[in-house]
């Protein structure tokens, strides 16, 4: 049996582990000192009273001979698909049911959606950016290519005409820099795509900390995205379903290539390699976009909009340069002083206890930057700012 | 964009949709008959209590800050593999907690497993068979080969050693003759793997049916098979856990080709790939192996076994030769008077409205025979058989 040898080609990523490491020798060398933890990317608060309650009622429901459920639809079940056809409505995308695909995530989704494809495709890739579309597809042997994300462009590349790119992806609000594409740049994107036969693959995952109704929450507001791109969106951070898992992906019915049909080619994808995501977990994902739900969860969304406020005005005071943090939950920063990266992962822990994320580890751009997180609780967030206040002074 | 043509190769299933098509014909056209269906392989008894239980707990925790848990390994949580690895114990499997990893199913993972895997490996799979193991080559493009199950091997067939396969698909109890093989036949095929440097794709989903322990419920409890084998298992048939998702493959640390350790591979693929199983629906996998779990399970696998052998009882009545039932949900007959499998399907629905599986629909060894499955109700089971008896005789 002859493996596959791509696996080889993808490159080990220390930056957590290493942040781990030095996190834990700071530590045990200073037990006296409280480390505040600002460089994950995960949620804190808890999920929504609707959510738990949806999610037990299910389980009952699971527990009664004529309420049970055994297999569902692979792509899910219509009362939560009906769900987000209206929450793309409410900001005037028209879609089909049939173009919704449940998925327990954004990242199986992301990385499975490359079945569809063939190896030869060149893949155009931010930098920097979230690490697995770089890995799924060293995984798949695919040229990669860059598209340089930095100051002069505000971290948001538009397309460059003179390359050839069939794999494009796009994550806007993005991670790890937090821009956010506007209407007119996302629609340059599209029209090279439609212009190049290439396809887009538009990661949402932070559309919910958009709250300037100027930007596009979905590729899908944009004329022409649905004859080029594929959405993916999840509720991880939408309604802190990280541990939870669950997402939806959109792939319209007019994809197509080489007279293929996209749509339904992942349709007999995860028909054959899945077997959808648990009835109770829907229903608890059905909850989020309840009248209720949609309540309880700005309250979070806005619980973390203040946390990255308190950081951004801190940084402001100081006159550090970064953006993000308005329609996203990262602060994306420029070091201080010209300190690399690390440099001032360093800094910061030693002098002020506050840990982030090494904006090198999301790419060469991302060098001499770095990422903070509002995911953190108020009085940690608070406590750090004041640190960072009295340490820039 | 190039797509992935071997996608236009994927025969089109017409199976279940024909079953459908023509027994909602017959229903509508004869709406004073019931119909009882027992073609489906999907479960009917709901979660058992202490599932239930331990969902809603799970859920309980979930919404309140303190006890929270956003992303969990992607593997699984320490406190569902330890009670699989001492599942494992319990037949004298020892494993590694780092070689059980938590899925969302055993269909998920027997497609994914194939990212590890070069594309010019040539796949044995059984004929008749579950037919996602073709599906899921084809769109790789892997050059697929057949070993027959018929009568004369009792739908287990044995190594060819004039053959030279790569990856090798076995399932048992088997889906759908419901056969199991022994130990010496099991050694055999770990015997062939080893000495042709193939990998064995073990699927156990239906393990929890044998009650003979003679017959091994893992190939990992016959020799050598921990260089040559990965086994997928799944809560789906043992525990209800159709609706719910959840399962675990098991791959060995010493599985290792052409110097490449598998286990780290497929560590590396779903951490790149995967975000793991809701925490949740771990917790009620985890209640599945506790003492009550254990007991309240094996309540419902005795009730579908008693379903079986009510239709294995009635069909001995009548000389029809068959296999399954016993260590398995399925029962797997030859057709009566020579008749098609499809011949069969009508003859029973027309004469005394019982829905069954065309064994035709798993592989060309199929054609003749027929699959009926002991999911249903008892009431259902019983009346089925009063009917069976009666146009038998």
């Amino acid at each position: 049996m002859n493996i596959n040898k791509n696996y080889q080609n993808i490159a080990e990523s220390y930056l957590f582990s290493t942040i781990a490491k030095k996190v834990n020798e700071f530590a045990q060398n200073n037990t006296d000192k409280k480390i505040i933890r600002l460089g994950i990317g995960d949620v804190t608060l808890p999920l929504c009273k609707t959510v738990v309650e949806a999610i037990k009622a299910a389980a009952d429901e699971m527990g009664i001979k004529e309420t049970f459920r055994g297999y569902g639809p692979e792509q899910g079940y219509d009362f939560l698909k009906t769900k987000i056809q209206q929450y793309y409505l409410s900001h005037n995308v028209v879609l089909d049911l049939d173009e919704i695909f449940i998925s327990d995530g954004a990242k199986s989704d992301l990385g499975n959606i490359l079945d569809l494809f063939d190896f030869d495709n060149t893949v155009l890739v931010p930098d920097p950016v979230y690490p697995v579309y770089v890995d799924t597809n060293t995984m798949a042997g695919r040229k990669i290519i860059y598209a340089n994300a930095n100051a002069d462009n505000n971290f948001l590349p538009l397309p460059d005409t003179t390359i050839k790119a069939d794999i494009i992806y796009l994550c806007s609000p993005n991670n790890p820099t937090g821009a956010v594409y506007n209407k007119d740049q996302l629609k340059a994107w599209i029209d090279y795509a439609n212009n190049n036969n290439a396809i887009i693959l538009f990661d949402s995952a932070y559309e919910c900390f958009i709250t300037d109704e100027t930007l596009p929450r979905s590729i899908f507001e944009i004329d022409g995205a649905k004859t080029c791109a594929i959405e993916f969106c999840s509720l991880s951070k939408t309604a802190g379903f990280t541990g939870t898992r669950c997402g939806y992906t959109v792939v319209p019915k007019d994809l197509e290539f080489e007279n293929v049909n996209i749509n339904k080619m992942w349709l007999r994808r995860q028909t054959t390699k899945f077997n959808g995501v648990p009835y109770i977990i829907q229903r608890g994902a059905e909850a989020v976009f309840t009248k209720e739900g949609q309540k309880e969860i700005q309250e979070n969304l806005n619980y973390y909009k203040e946390n990255a406020k308190i950081i951004s005005d801190v940084l402001k005071k100081h006159n550090i340069w970064h953006i993000g943090g308005k329609q996203s939950p990262y602060i994306w920063l420029k070091c201080p002083n010209n300190m690399t990266s690390w440099e001032f992962f360093d800094y910061l822990l030693e002098n002020v206890q506050i840990v982030g994320t090494p904006g090198s580890g999301f790419g060469k751009n991302g060098e001499g930057y770095f990422r903070l997180t509002s995911f953190g609780s108020r009085e940690n967030t608070q406590e750090a700012a004041e640190r960072l206040d009295k340490l820039l002074n």
